[in-house]
């Protein structure tokens, strides 16, 4: 199947708003088995959006619009979708109901205008809106679909999981199964390297890879008659697939490095402080980010200064000047001195230069020590980053400061 | 003048990458006082990249691709725009010598396809890319201008200001000068209210409002035959301007408040600690991001638990007992405690209720207190965020931390 994203809104043309919906739903229609084949942005011009809607059945099934949705008459992609595909606005009374009822929950009354988005194409599927007011819909005419989805992000990616995509499912004969791997500590290269063996010849599951800043992604799908055989196709081939990059697999739901550490430190009740030089706070609030990590989030310490660095963790002024700020040795007593001064079971250290300026040709720009103390040992782990930016090298920092909490409990 | 932007690249058709050129070139070519009428993106498909190019004709003067223009078979941009409007390639012999140049500085021999890249339409003005190996150009037939320029976006931003915007102001005989005016602590509707004795009746210079997440911005802009006459215009709208809102702005330059409040400090030379509880070394983690911080920042202390609180700020037990970990009291001894640790000139502390949990009637999600102590004296500042997020509540939380310190020194 063939389709076309066109999003609607004058917010985008303006540039006020990056669009962000458009490579949502790319990448979830892809891995639905549905090309792609072009994005179109248009404001408050029916006339257009009319005529784009016409260029894209030309050579696609799908349609898919996002935005325009809303109670004004500038909100035309109800009435476009229904000129195309041959249908009428006709009173949805459920919808109605739901929004009368949202507003009287409000303790307000419902403004009139607000009823235009109660009407509906006659023929169409309604998707409900449970994150806004605004219902979305499919409507099909000879096998051309037209989707129309709300614009505001929260509410487009809510509909599209709970009523598109159960839609799209439907319309195939085959189910759709897959998981996305998440790994760190190896290259998008090197793991298509790894995972040749698997790779070739292999029709079904099909496994494809994706860089992220810092780590990589393998995604195992397949198409089957029977979601049974799908999951078990997928599952398979994933044993198969941890054979050869196992050590580096830290999710295989998709999950953020930071949420899989948080979580085994909030299931296991590890007690978790950290001492940062060089990520400045970066890795506390990062993983302050995770709702209620204040469970065993104990305390974080940015020592900047050496004297805050003496004063608060103890790191002594011969290692300082005699290894440097920025060492192994000095990252190994910034994480013994904050095991002392907290007690927490897990005491993570870092220390490291981010630059732009502080580097040398001994220790260049990206140089980095990252120390945990951990059941009475302490570990380090020296990191030699791409000199890209200040911002990168703080970022991948932080994700091997996560990766070796994941490692080590 | 009507554009229409043209985004090529399949990457972007599978939704790896969000699609940023758009908004950063849609908001650029407003500023310009060109409208864009809408976005396209296609991948490798020339057929229809050239349809559109010449439906976006039909009722614009100027359309601007970015990607394409790569070294392999697949990138076929120029091509297209020859075709629209009859040109052909011929060698570009100073982007040859360039390229030629860049791969023996860099020890290696160029690829022949390389080659590709130094063939430029025989009529455009050639844009030399300074930050990769395409060049861009500006192509012209009947008043219909095609601009190209590289996809990847350092490249795109660069090439635009430093070719493709003069280029454009070259078009027009009349010279636009603007300048963004930056606040906090005004919501953009009241912004608009304060400001319509200036706004009302105002045809040149122009004034528009931004709102951005926690704060708002306005825009004064004016078209004249020169620039001084231009900058005089909104110099003299500026002063007006001030007399209505002067006490929320913080940058009449488009900075932001993070470099705003971080330039005073350096320049001034205040040492900076702080302590935080919500926030959880958010604050920390974006003043750090800064280079040359290290000068001014001392420490960061991130004391989540009350323990810290009490150990590491010294904040007694009776103060946390009889008034709560969230507090004006408990705000006031962190900021004290940390400034009889640190030493540093400016202390400055947070203590709040991030969300999802935590919130009581008295207390509810989104109260925060920030604590300040600089030169002998401590101040307070009372927060009430909207509960939209918990990443909303930390972020709005920073801002009025960044602006207390704006505001005290």
């Amino acid at each position: 199947m063939k389709s076309a994203i066109l999003s609607v809104g004058t917010e985008l043309l303006f540039g006020q708003v990056v669009n962000t919906n458009t490579a949502y739903l790319s990448q979830q229609l892809n891995f639905l088995g549905i090309d792609v084949m072009y994005h179109y942005t248009v404001g408050d011009n029916p006339q257009r959006l009319k005529e784009m809607i016409e260029m894209a059945f030309e050579d696609c099934d799908l349609v898919i619009t996002t935005g325009g949705l809303g109670p004004t008459q500038d909100d035309m992609t109800k009435e476009i979708a229904c000129e195309v595909l041959g249908d009428e606005l006709v009173l949805h009374q459920p919808s109605l109901d739901y929004l009368e009822d949202m507003f009287r929950k409000g303790g307000r009354v419902m403004p009139e205008n607000n009823r235009k988005q109660a009407y509906m194409p006659s023929r169409s599927v309604v998707f409900h809106n449970d994150a806004g007011t605004a219902p979305g819909f499919a409507l099909e005419q000879n096998g051309k679909i037209i989707a129309c989805l709300p614009g505001p992000p929260r509410e487009m990616t809510n509909m599209f999981q709970k009523k598109l995509k159960p839609y799209l499912e439907s319309l195939s004969d085959d189910c759709i199964y897959y998981r996305m791997i998440r790994t760190f500590g190896i290259g998008e290269s090197q793991l298509e390297m790894e995972l040749l063996p698997v790779i070739n010849g292999q029709t079904d599951p099909t496994i494809a890879t994706y860089a992220k800043e810092g780590e990589s992604a393998v995604r195992i799908a397949s198409k089957r008659k029977t979601m049974e055989e799908a999951q078990s196709a997928v599952d398979g081939m994933l044993e198969e697939v941890k054979k050869y990059i196992g050590e580096y697999i830290y999710s295989c739901d998709d999950e953020e490095l930071v949420d899989v550490a948080a979580g085994k430190l909030m299931d296991k009740g590890i007690t978790l402080s950290c001492a940062e030089s060089c990520t400045g706070g970066l890795f506390a609030s990062r993983m302050t980010d995770i709702a209620g990590i204040s469970a065993v989030f104990d305390r974080g310490l940015v020592t900047y200064s050496n004297e805050a660095k003496m004063q608060e963790l103890g790191v002594s002024a011969e290692t300082l000047d005699k290894f440097g700020a920025v060492s192994e040795e000095t990252a190994r007593e910034m994480a013994e001195g904050l095991h002392r001064v907290s007690g927490s079971d897990f005491c993570i250290s870092v220390t490291g230069i981010a630059g732009p300026g502080g580097g040398t040709e001994e220790k260049p720009v990206g140089t980095v020590f990252v120390g945990a103390h951990y059941k009475g040992e302490t570990h380090c782990r020296k990191l030699q980053i791409r000199n890209i930016s200040r911002k990168y090298i703080r970022h991948i920092t932080v994700m091997n400061m996560l990766d070796m909490i994941n490692k080590l409990i």
